[in-house]
């Protein structure tokens, strides 16, 4: 944890201090501790970081956590719970106890515990998001980890694929076992694949024709022949938390000549954003790049066209550091992130393929495989 | 909105803040969108609530909201990015101007945000939880959305139990089809049945032997013979965010008399609790009385015994108000509530039953159905 460690001490702090469950991918990050509830966690620089859980939870982050663990009752929570302070107040009272001097807590951390812990110590917000940058790096193993997402997630992906490839269109709508195959049943035999191999999908998109043009819509219905469907889908290892991401747009039948041209135009530009991809390269000029290459093939990005942003860190949270956008700064070897051109016309449709991989010293150590051809 | 407008004018404020993504309970409340990057929500007293979105994201969000919807363009947010302001800044300037005078928030709100958001308005804790205390009053048609949550829960429950009851013993260890039936097994047989219907199995406990003793352990590796089988479902309903939240706790074989002793004291208190239940009962008084039940039959409760609260409110969050913990207040009609006492001995295990229904003028509006035998 050095990093911490020197942002703590940049910062004339005396600790770090953060609040949340594991749906808080710092919290998660800096205990590996899996909880619904918020739990404490306090760092002082050369010192293990710590959390405080209820006494039912003891045992458990014991077994499970990375970071020395107390009880409330340990940590004097309880005493000022019983002297009558409420909740936040006993939080603050304790964080300041255990951290001894001026704190340093995340861009998250909940106001009303800031405002209580303010009347102890002077609370010093991590503007340089000391935890986001760690988590950005990703080490070797988790390097494997989110490869091993990718594998399963491909796996889902040809799951998904192969319904589709196997359905009849009949009168413009996709048959399976006699019935219209549907964004729903797609979606749910990709994530019963992934269940069972301990993975959780969790809104995969599985749109199709005019919903297409809408980057985030789910989808829901019979899906079309001739029509572009978007396959989104970005599952979360139970187990360990790393999540995968990546896209394919695909056709069962014949597409109309403007997907196809907007398919060769968005397979292009992957390439192309890729090409540029290593260590040193700048988010932001990637992403511009891919604006001036879609431009180049005619199409203009306002509220159409290339509408979000190039691609964006993957690891404890499906969106995280670093980004490849309009905003997006220096990329370094260890960062894993995705590039995921699309190009969005109401009426016409969508279209969008999305890769994932880790960037190196000299280029992109691409973890997706899967194929990218256009029709079914 | 009416319980937020009066809060918003108690406080003197022009308008409410919040910032989230719908894993926050609060805007998912308000906004009904779902939504995996944080969006913004801002409400004044008398108007419709409004979230700012990105552009990508506008066509669903007025499809999908119940607020009113703008983009971050529409909002002046591009236009501050464009002029160079960081983001946590850019967001501030965006709020205060919707806001237009000094804003609620709630006490989760980004510490990075408050501090940016200060500098244009006074910004007010909202101290009494506003949307917590909205939240914790269902609607009719929340409590019947929680019901079929309920319903599918207990479905997926008979599922898992089917497995163990159809399981056979071998030198201690429960058997089906040649193989250990293992905790992992008889949980992803649960969630694949939950994901066919349409709701999400997460970190669902299915804990035996000494296992059972930790509350919160998940549990792992084969199924025994004689010794409790806590499991603990919390599904959420994937449309609508809703949960439900059920445990049993059961023996294949003959269970050890201590177990047995621990079950019926058990099943007597949550008996004894919920004769308790109406509105105007007080949590901590339920609570309470808990203890002093199972004191009487000879639990002492401290590190060990019964070492959780006695249930709490599930809606959009598992655990939401109103507590029935040490701190909790008094209920009123329309929470919906779990009630779940256990026991817990290291080295003897841990026996844990737990029904969820609506608190009413006279009783409880029980929704747990499921039967409560000890031996299967």
């Amino acid at each position: 944890m050095n990093g911490l460690d020197s942002a703590i001490r940049d910062a004339d702090t005396a600790a770090y201090a953060a609040y949340g469950s594991s749906l808080d991918a710092n919290v998660r990050y800096l205990t590996r501790f899996r909880t619904t509830d918020p739990v404490v966690y306090v760092q002082k620089p050369g010192e293990r970081g710590m959390i405080v859980v209820p006494q039912m939870e003891h045992e458990r982050a014991v077994r499970e956590s990375t970071a020395a663990v107390a009880t409330r009752a340990d940590a004097g929570y309880l005493d000022y719970i019983k002297a009558g302070e409420p909740r936040w107040r006993a939080t603050a009272h304790m964080i300041a106890d255990l951290a001894g001097g001026p704190v340093l807590v995340p861009a998250n951390f909940p106001l009303a515990l800031a405002r209580e812990l303010e009347s102890f110590h002077p609370v010093v917000l991590d503007e340089r998001g000391a935890v986001e940058a760690m988590r950005a790096v990703k080490a070797p193993e988790e390097i494997e980890r989110i490869r091993s997402v990718q594998r399963a997630t491909e796996a889902a992906m040809e799951h998904g694929m192969a319904l589709i490839r196997s359905s009849v269109p009949k009168g413009g709508v996709l048959y399976r076992d006699g019935a219209p195959l549907t964004s729903e049943a797609v979606r749910a035999g990709m994530h019963a694949y992934l269940l069972a191999h301990g993975y959780r999908g969790v809104d995969t998109i599985v749109s199709c024709g005019p919903d297409t043009a809408l980057p985030h819509s789910p989808g829901a219905g019979p899906l079309r022949e001739n029509e572009p469907i978007v396959i989104d889908i970005y599952p979360q290892d139970e187990l360990t938390g790393y999540h995968a991401d990546m896209t394919r747009t695909v056709v069962k039948g014949e597409p109309s000549p403007a997907i196809r041209e907007m398919y060769e135009a968005v397979r292009d530009a992957k390439t192309h954003a890729v090409s540029m991809l290593r260590a040193g390269a700048v988010g932001a000029d990637l992403y511009r790049a891919t604006v001036e290459f879609f431009r180049d093939r005619g199409y203009e990005s306002n509220t159409q066209g290339f509408t979000h942003s190039l691609g964006h860190g993957v690891g404890l949270e499906v969106h995280e550091e670093p980004s490849l956008g309009p905003q997006g700064g220096e990329l370094c070897a260890g960062n894993v992130v995705t590039i995921e051109p699309g190009l969005y016309y109401p009426g016409t449709g969508g279209v969008r393929l999305e890769d994932m991989g880790a960037v190196t010293e000299t280029g992109f150590d691409r973890f997706t495989q899967y194929g990218e051809e256009l029709t079914l």
